[in-house]
């Protein structure tokens, strides 16, 4: 933790940084296999929902896969789970519906009354690897007062791609040294870090599950690390 | 007026529909002219320098200027402006100030009301020519409740290019039938009007002045025609 650095604008990550995302899934499982009479491991299938999910975003980073939205990502690995599964005979507009969850997150307890502190300092923006239409739902069902939401389909790139995190700073008109990005996940804040942004790790120790947050191993290579973004306000007030 | 379409996004002209630029610029500039011992037509300045700023921007839009930023262009007429009033030796740092006076607007009374109730309902979008930086800044201070803010440099063109309309609404996944432009000025809801889009026209009788407001000759060619923006709450409610 060094002094406080020049700070015009706040880059957040936004699935597991600022919504909980594993808990809103859970529960919608939940709901949709009591409707349709299904038995599901509903922790399990969240979990390789989003794992599938992640590595199917990161071949398209790598150019190994063409480029889809977030939303049609989301549904491919949700077919392949329920067919790995023998979960079938759904009604399509059902499927569409529970495609949809991914758009009803609740946020951390912190993360709304933290955005709103920090908002009154610093321009808060999200830089998230969803598609525009799909951050604005999920902004607006969980209340997030982003001043300016970017998706990296903006940038013609995904994170941890260096593009994304100069285009958002540059559309901001912040130096990379003014700009900080803030994410639960390593890849992503050392990816903003080894080209000159501000850093700040959020260690969300209940991500995948009680107790298991990401090791993001020694913390100390970011500018900040903290528990949430109430914290993080602290740190920066 | 017809029946209410079906509608997911709102795109909103800024400067002007949303805000009272000049009311603000006015004192803007007499508190300046106080600062510096200037004697100052401030209402004739502040019209000279909206105008100003808008015919540079045409030709930007007509490629018969290189681009420029909406604060380089606003810096850009003060200069001439000055030069022909005879105005000099004020230090750059002031000149610096009062040209982000175009960061520090008012909203028109009937805007955050307005914003926010049309945003419990649809996605509410500022589409401008302003720069984003600007656009983030100006809204901060106003405190417009917007869902996403598109400047149009993020599609490379000025208003009233076709490119700016479609761009918004595809980034909102809106066809443009189910997007609606917003706007206080005949030529942008036009525009918006010939490629598709939906549009409601903002009757703002005093954008220029008292009783200056834009004469947008019939406006039954628009889906809506309103006086400020919790009438068009009450006309998609």
């Amino acid at each position: 933790m060094h002094t406080k650095p020049a700070t015009k604008a706040l880059l957040f990550d936004v699935f597991g940084t600022v919504l909980d995302w594993r808990t809103s899934i859970v529960e919608e499982l939940a709901a949709f296999g009591n409707t349709h009479s299904i038995e599901l491991d509903c922790e399990a299938v969240a979990d390789r929902w989003r794992v599938g999910f992640r590595d199917h975003q990161r071949k398209i980073a790598q150019d190994a896969a063409p480029f889809m939205r977030m939303d049609d990502v989301h549904r491919r690995v949700l077919d392949r789970l329920f067919a790995g599964l023998g979960v079938a005979g759904v009604p399509e507009a059902n499927l569409q519906e529970l495609n949809q969850a991914w758009h009803r997150l609740r946020p951390w307890p912190d993360a709304v009354a933290g955005l709103t502190r920090l908002k009154e300092r610093y321009t808060v923006a999200a830089l998230s690897n969803g598609n525009l239409s799909m951050l604005v739902g999920v902004s607006k069902y969980a209340g997030l007062p982003w001043d300016c939401v970017f998706s990296t389909a903006m940038f013609s790139a995904y994170k941890p791609d260096p593009a994304v995190y100069w285009g958002a700073a540059k559309m901001l008109e912040a130096p990379p040294h003014e700009a900080m990005m803030v994410a639960a996940h390593a890849y992503d804040v050392d990816a903003a870090r080894e080209i000159g942004l501000q850093t700040a790790y959020v260690f969300r120790a209940d991500e995948f599950g009680p107790g298991q947050g990401e090791d993001p191993g020694d913390t100390s290579r970011f500018d900040f690390a903290v528990g949430d973004l109430l914290e993080l306000a602290d740190a920066l007030a």
